[in-house]
């Protein structure tokens, strides 16, 4: 199988509208709202979505044009490689965020902790288990040292691109 | 855009290898180990990854022929939306795990909270980040009823497909 070929199902309605204002990661800027559109066959999806409190966005990095396959994270100038950070720039250019449902109303998803651009198209859309997909036993290489005694570095609301 | 072009960055070596094998959720079953085998290119991206606990392995759900907009999930005989549940029968087929990291060697992950079939397509692994990725405060829709008080279901080990 060497090409797998996918198609937006909706797209996400950000009012992030240059690369530059998008945080690192939405999590740490609460109070900024998006949507998601999806079209309109995938609205019986939808159902149920709304019981729960996270869902993950699956979608697609349009606005990267390059595959390094090592890169400088954000928060510091050392080189990881790709699959170690979380940088667009990577194979395939899939996009994962982890995003507060706030209410669902018909074709549309309004949810916070926003870090994609707007006009990016959506890919997928997976209720948030905390069975599945939430840990305790954590080690964060890298990152661990920036987010010492539960402190958010400043940088965390930067460029991302 | 209408076509998203994608390719398999590597292959998924599991020990299940008939449908009906696979755990619904491989964290529950931490004693079964996989590996990820990258093609040679991506090898230097691997890079650091190895000072990570966690994973987020996105793979190809290619045994999945169907797309489906509801289903009935594995606990349930209730039909919910295709985004409320974890089903592999979606648009776009994306599969998502968090694993477990044993051990890396040259182009070769090993990880356990394997429920994969075997020659899954690998499309990106992303570094499990607690600070973006890990939440405490889920509501997990309806699920929660089959996971009261700690208990894990019976049918969390049952076939997937």
């Amino acid at each position: 199988m060497n090409q797998i070929k996918m198609h937006a199902i909706g797209i996400i309605h950000s009012p992030y509208n240059e690369k530059n204002d998008i945080p690192i990661q939405g999590r740490f800027k609460d109070d900024v709202e998006a949507w998601a559109e999806l079209k309109v066959k995938y609205v019986k999806g939808l159902k149920d979505l709304d019981k729960f409190s996270h869902a993950i966005l699956l979608y697609y990095l349009h606005k990267s044009d390059k595959e390094n396959i090592k890169g400088k994270p954000f928060l510091e100038d050392v080189e990881h490689g790709i699959f170690a950070i979380r940088s667009p720039h990577r194979p395939n250019h899939i996009g994962l965020s982890v995003v507060k449902i706030k209410r669902i109303q018909e074709n549309k998803l309004y949810f916070t902790a926003v870090d994609m651009i707007n006009g990016t198209p959506l890919l997928d859309i997976k209720p948030y288990v905390k069975y599945f997909d939430s840990r305790d036993d954590i080690v964060s290489g890298w990152l661990d040292k920036h987010f010492k005694n539960g402190k958010i570095p400043d940088k965390t609301i930067i460029r991302r691109f």
